[in-house]
């Protein structure tokens, strides 16, 4: 019996990892996509996504793949909810269970609409006009509640949009936490905004030469533990990482000639994603045991090698002396604290992508509560733009002149992507709290940082986080690591203890 | 009746559409393997191209695809040989029958042995020894004569071979062609040879910097014609071709920053190639009537581009200018005879891939009889590597000392490859005998080249090879637009021509 139930599981196994060599095959096609296909290769480049895509959800939907599933989630093999095969199973059917929940009628409706969507986004953000976004908006709200009414939901509809991104997690769970955030965050930035001390940024925008900064940037990827033997950087309008197998994850960035930081800290950024990736058990590839848990446990990757490690000080201690070796005109005779201040520039803004560590999570709080009171009811899309405006008012202290500047500035929900956002902040949060307990296990950070020691913090990761796949919830895994649930705390504490000092607020 | 044959006949397209996006898509992952993918995510590559090529051998022996092809082969819609319908069932059907005919284990074999000749070949090359690879090279040859007998052929076991290169040819035909050529060329060769004229090809041995290399290769890919909308240029060790899609071919070259030829002339050779997959009709795309005739032919294209215009006079005229431009230090003080004369150095040598245009095809000759008297009995393997230097002796009047730079030198027989060597003579006797016609047709070509006028070429070359497909055999289209079957003499009068003026013989 037990025997025989081992062979079913493997067959499981087998089947997911086919269908996982479709979905990196598939990769490498969007991949190649976005760095390299000749202009007009993208129509027969779609074509063929789309009939992979075909095959995949075939191989998903696959009865005998279910009745697999259904047998082995009441098997023995799944009794233990902690192994790995229990994981496999539940975190399988999972999947398989929103795909078979999706009527294929609402799945191509979404498709479809996503695509309209898009390009009236594209064009009303050209004109600035939110109005010629609207109805595409209300159609998207509405096909994503249907969704919502399909999948079930445990406490609220936004519940089962998060599932996608952030799975197992609740929204009264994130709200909390960003509430909390914003009860301290907003008078923190206000004080930061009213303080006389101000950053000599200029130096950022001198002439920092593109060959400089990709050397630069590789040899900084590098050093933090990158490996380039199963990876790569490209260069794309939007950076990206992706995963095509498992050794080879590619990253992309885009170099400023004449502005520093967004090449730079953006290659941090997607290195520390693409550690992730690589830190995910090899053998396991294809499976959820080896698979990252949620966007957010992969955004607290990347922004604590990007902010948390790429803008502390003792980072610039070390890598200063070759900064300037790198751009001895730009950075000539500017002093390494001038330098580290000017990296952690903190300026409320309107546009979130250009956002520093501190007021980045305002921006999405913006976006969170709006998103649900978009789903709720509460708030009509017309009057999106209004609300979109009276908050940045209200939590950053800037005005939202336009609407291109204002609701329009993101792609997300014209894409259909609800509940993506507070990924974002979920991922600052969950650094911070994972970073704190670092130190507190390994010790002094800042000195091993000063002397180009990544290598500890990386091990540290790779064993707490990276290795376990998606064996735990993110939930789980933060309280199994520091001991506490998802706290704003850590961030705040952080966030004070850097800009206290920085402005001396 | 004759609608449910249009029906079959679009199910038969649509099928074989679908096979070969399954082979661009595969394309796609050999291209990056060789341009771009880490090393460590070759094994995974590896697996993927594997299961792929799984799935596209299913659809070519899918049964009831077999069936359609049979009928639709006796159907009205094949009555006329050279309509698109009988071409596209005649060629599929052809290509299916071929996949039927070998048996799995025989498949299997061929692949296993190919792997571990290669192998075999790299150690036994590293090792200047040709007794390593000697039972590798028997075992592929005996295994070569199972497959022409499983395939069956009409004179000798070499046509079946030489079937999967160049469809319908007969080894007879190229045997007559290239012993021609031998009988003329081999005496012009050691007249060459003993001619006291020598070009300084010393001044394509200084430093060439290659980011000028680049940007000229680039511009001259252009301005011939290769559609950089609908392709690129990359870099890797071995420079190649390859067709991702209807409008996405890519080419790759390499630079070495001490020898001009090298990328400049592998460049427009890839463009040629390159400019033949852009001029195939991009509706037909996956079928037969959209795919190159035959390598031979593909060939053609890419010797004419990099050798008739590519290294003729007129073409220098007009870009020698702009060669100095790009290269002012090494080119100062060279003149455009000097720089002409350099650039078309004969030398026989031991080593095909450095050969020259003259010398090349004696190269082919070589191992074209060589093979044929390895699978005909004539030969045996244990002989080969003195039977190498014997030939080399005799036609190129040069000494091969040892295995690595005989016998060894070249890939093809350790990959199972027999049958492939003559397309590269057949390119070069075609591309000649098409530039005489095209010349004849046109008027004054290197007038056009002269002022940069390579489109009439181009266009002529669109009109009467590029978009018919695989509608013509080679040996049909070549007297359909020739007025002659294939023919030693044009490219005999091109070589007589150009190298008794430079070397005054």
């Amino acid at each position: 019996m037990s025997q025989n139930f081992e062979r079913l599981f493997d067959d499981v196994c087998h089947h997911a990892r086919r269908a996982a060599m479709l979905t990196s095959i598939s990769a490498l096609l969007e991949w190649d996509e976005r760095v390299y296909l000749p202009a007009a290769g993208s129509e027969y480049r779609a074509e063929e996504c789309t009939y992979l895509a075909g095959m995949m959800h075939e191989r998903w939907i696959d009865a005998k793949f279910g009745d697999s599933l259904a047998a082995l989630a009441e098997s023995p093999l799944a009794v233990d909810p902690a192994s790995d095969a229990a994981v496999v199973v539940r975190r399988l059917k999972h999947q398989r269970d929103k795909k078979i929940k999706l009527p294929q009628s609402l799945v191509e409706e979404l498709a479809r609409t996503a695509v309209l969507g898009q390009h009236a986004w594209q064009e009303a953000r050209k004109q600035n006009n939110f109005g010629m976004f609207r109805p595409l908006l209300e159609k998207t709200i509405d096909l994503k509640k249907q969704q919502a009414e399909a999948l079930g939901y445990a406490d609220c509809p936004y519940d089962a949009l998060l599932d996608d991104f952030e799975p197992d997690e609740r929204t009264a769970n994130i709200r909390r936490a960003l509430r909390d955030l914003r009860e301290q965050l907003v008078p923190l930035v206000a004080a930061i905004g009213a303080s006389a001390k101000r950053p000599k940024t200029e130096i950022l925008k001198r002439p920092f030469p593109v060959a400089q900064q990709e050397a630069f940037g590789k040899l900084a990827a590098a050093a933090i533990g990158f490996d380039f033997e199963a990876g790569r950087v490209d260069v794309t309008a939007h950076p990206f990482c992706t995963t095509l197998g498992p050794r080879d994850c590619r990253i992309t960035t885009r170099y400023h000639e004449d502005f520093f930081p967004a090449a730079f800290f953006g290659t941090l950024h997607e290195a520390g994603h693409g550690m992730y990736e690589q830190g995910l058990p090899a053998e396991n590839y294809g499976l959820p045991t080896g698979e990252a848990i949620s966007l957010g446990v992969h955004e607290s990757q990347s922004r604590m090698w990007e902010n948390l490690v790429g803008r502390s000080k003792s980072f610039w201690k070390f890598f200063y002396p070759e900064a300037k070796k790198q751009f001895p005109q730009a950075l000539d005779g500017v002093s390494l604290d001038d330098f580290y201040f000017a990296v952690n520039d903190v300026r409320p803004s309107l546009v979130r992508i250009e956002a520093d560590e501190a007021t980045y999570n305002l921006h999405i709080l913006i976006r969170f509560e709006l998103e649900q009171d978009l789903l709720d009811g509460k708030l009509a899309a017309a009057d999106a733009a209004e609300a979109w405006r009276d908050r940045y008012r209200q939590y950053l202290g800037v005005g939202s002149p336009t609407d291109a500047d204002g609701v329009l500035q993101d792609v997300h929900w014209s894409a259909g992507l609800f509940g993506y956002f507070p990924t974002y902040s979920l991922g600052n949060l969950y650094a911070a709290q994972y970073f704190e307990q670092a130190r507190k296990e390994l010790g002094d950070l800042d000195a091993m940082f000063a002397r180009g020691e990544f290598r500890p913090l990386l091990d540290w990761l790779r064993a707490n986080i990276h290795r376990h796949g998606q064996c735990y919830t993110a939930a789980e895994l933060v309280e199994r690591v520091t001991g506490k649930p998802l706290s704003h705390e850590p961030l705040m504490r952080h966030l004070r203890g850097k800009f206290g000092e920085l402005y001396g607020v």
